[in-house]
């Protein structure tokens, strides 16, 4: 299949990378030559606008960092909507808010395009492997079209509702993982302030309804100190923006929600914004003076 | 082995039941003649008094509502170390405050006894089963000799540390389950808001970083409304109180958790007391008007 | 002097007239005609159209509900800046984004006006009275310019900086205002649980270091139970996000703030949006099943 | 009259010394010579024991740190109640928990005694110039025949209840001061961070509906980095506990009041237990990075 591939960052590459090794046709862009040339390497093939890697496409998917990008690759002068064929696959799997996608969304459809919002989790290591979740919004029988595709990049591939809801999902998800992370940053330092060895308490806490996978994937590496990203704070801290502002407009109160966006924002002003969100756990020690 | 068994509670009288049909030979004791009538009836005594119940006992196992019960049930006038003959084991499950815990873990020593406090998680099933986690703090030689028993209890026996830290565990434990429970409370509220389908939602959110022993256990009941405990809403409120005052008492600064416990006692003064603690969702709900 | 003044609601309408008593030739734009007429009754004039009020004016005064009305109203095809003459004064005494009040003050200057933002405080009865409290933000000489006018309309006429100043001291009064009227309410309800007389419990809390304008102001009807506007919850709540927004913008950590905002819309969501912000007070009632 | 006074720390030393100045006939203990040989200085007897002090007084007023300090104080071996002749008044001035102070005026109640819960608010330099607030619980007749001498002390003398109501208003009150200084804070540093000038932005905000006592005496503190106490972190992080305890008995959710006591625990944690309370902004800056 014929595929333009906009965003080739962190993410963007190694999944454009799966999509040539499953024996598409994969046309990428971004705005760095570094990266297309990467993709070139790689076995794409490297556009050198937004217009050239789009037209022809079959399916187009867009992977960038946040909701003006999105708007302006996508609804700008020279962007995806200007030159796209009728009846493309528009796969956006940037994270954005769901307003925004939502708008993409009606545009996109006006100018006869099929388009889904895809965000994902799983991070570098899932993008690599093509282990991602992606949770997909938009129409069923787009979503069933893409899927073969979706299957390349991910393990698990849900249809959440219609258009936007992929990116509510990922808002929601953004939430528990930032609030999770946090209470397993707190309950470690209050185990360690009390004298108690975090290695068999984190086993038995790991073990019954305290468990999560932020236990089982991050508390390790909290407890070393090691806090290579993995997923930025400065990245969590956008996607909390994206929470706080979507339950607003909703008109949902999301007390823990707040409190820790306001934690990552804190995370982010001291510094520590390029280290994984695990180090929300040097927050909470700051704070109790450890 | 002797064992005196003290509280035949919802928890206390399956646990005293496991441990007869192990072969222990079981003398209980309960405020309330039916709880002890209960007992007899499982195979094993029924005792009079704490005196005649732990008279004699190799291990004297205590499951109480709270500290001051367990103060005054091991520390009282007519309580177990007034009773209790050198060199037994003294095995408190109930989940206190880790204060209270390593007082009494001091003053049974001076009795010549050998304390442990060994809180469990995993509710009124794991009780029945004998698949509760046990966290316990103590001498390892007495966890050691205590191990053969709590194995008949529970399907993770776990040493954390020296006297207290069991409970200290315990109370992280209910911090990380009581936020957790909160989080998804949050989550589920925001994703209905934007009429996003919860099931299929669940489904990737249970799948990625946001993944929990209470999405999978607790989401299903979440979304149907279900809230029969259980474990109930008084008693996580009573947990974390234990939880901000050990905190405070540490130095230990716990945003989340201090949050979560407002909203918990909230959940209490507004009438839920006696539901499932995932009857948060209704708090959540409540405060967005739905 | 010839001013225009656009946005006649419950705010604008008595400036304007406080305008016209003090001798100023003020021309009125609003979209309903009801509150145009209301000018014309007043003695000021109504313009069909925002560049008929705009036209040959030396002073134009905007009071909108929200930064979109702003930047319509101002930067809008048919808005402000494309048939106010060269040289005026625009004063903009709306609350918005003080990031929007900075874009429409570079706009404003590129077109050869004078831009001042000067968002007030004081309410209905400061606007009939002539008593607001006024934040400007703006160039010195144009502030010095438009203090004349500015003093017909308010009490206090304070520069606080260059362009944006006045929203951001407006955001931050937003923030104290409704944190302080929740402390209130959070101890208003400690004291009637624990069976205090309130009466005199204020008279000695309004004395010390816990006194404040708010306890001065809205304890009486907090006690009362009278909670007609006065400041409208759904007004605040508008604040509240523009605050929370600014703060993120800025880096700035503000966790009472954030918790405050969630209250605020928890008072909206269910219900409250219509009466005065100190119907905090019934959100606490509520929490604590009062 | 004759007066027991014991506790002659920072504020009691000069609250004897106004009573000495009087007229009266003040017998002071303290556990430290020096302060004892400091009351007999300025006039009064210094006594070698509780029971010295209080034998043949009328009136006996207690100064102390905290609950188990009155506890022991009052009610201990050698304490008041066991020398205290019947009649007399039972004046304890010191901040403690509501709690305790409702079970001391029942046991000094029982002992013949008429028992005053009078805490204190203004500080050192209102202890010194007698111009404190005092909030008195207990029986009106009680608090009539104490009122002459309490106006010695302070400037303001307000009833507010029965037993134990003083402390529920001295804890509505920490809980309001903590919380404003919490929220000038923030917004002195969301002013900072957006380049406006505090000078006049505290002008404009003291004058309006934000204004408070906090603004008018600690904001200039504040703004020049003075935290010279005044009233320490340490004792207010001390009475935060007691009003996150009250406040949980008695069923009351308090939000904000669990938030700031958390971040006036980070102060303490963080090493700012000696500066004035004001101080809370160094913890707002830090989170900020600033």
């Amino acid at each position: 299949m014929r595929i333009a591939f906009i965003g080739l960052g962190i993410m963007g590459l190694p999944m454009a990378g799966n999509l040539v090794r499953a024996g598409h046709d994969v046309v990428g862009y971004n705005r760095g030559a570094a990266r297309r040339a990467s993709l070139a390497e790689a076995g794409g093939t490297a556009a050198g606008s937004i217009a050239e890697a789009v037209r022809g496409a079959e399916v187009i998917v867009t992977m960038l960092p946040d909701s003006p990008d999105v708007t302006s690759v996508v609804l700008g002068e020279d962007g995806v909507l200007a030159s796209a064929g009728g009846g493309a696959l528009l796969i956006d799997m940037s994270t954005i808010a769901p307003a925004t996608a939502r708008t993409v969304a009606e545009r996109a459809t006006e100018a006869g395009l099929r388009p889904l919002d895809a965000p994902v989790s799983g991070g570098e290591r899932g993008a690599i492997d093509g282990t991602l979740s992606i949770m997909v919004g938009g129409e069923r029988a787009d979503v069933e079209a893409a899927r073969p595709l979706l299957e390349v990049l991910g393990a698990t591939v849900v249809h959440v509702g219609p258009a936007g809801s992929g990116q509510t999902v990922k808002a929601a998800n953004q939430l528990i993982v930032a609030g999770t992370i946090e209470l397993v940053a707190e309950a470690l330092t209050f185990l360690d302030a009390h004298g108690v060895e975090s290695g068999p308490a984190v086993e038995v806490l790991a073990g019954g309804l305290a468990g999560s996978a932020v236990l089982d994937r991050k508390a390790a590496g909290m407890l070393a100190r090691e806090f290579a990203p993995g997923f930025r704070i400065d990245l969590h801290h956008k996607d909390l923006g994206i929470v706080v502002d979507s339950a607003r407009a909703a008109g949902v109160v999301i007390p823990l929600g707040a409190v820790v966006a306001q934690l990552m924002a804190a995370a982010r002003a001291q510094g520590d914004g390029d280290l994984d969100h695990s180090a929300l756990l040097l927050g909470v020690q700051r704070l109790s003076g450890r």
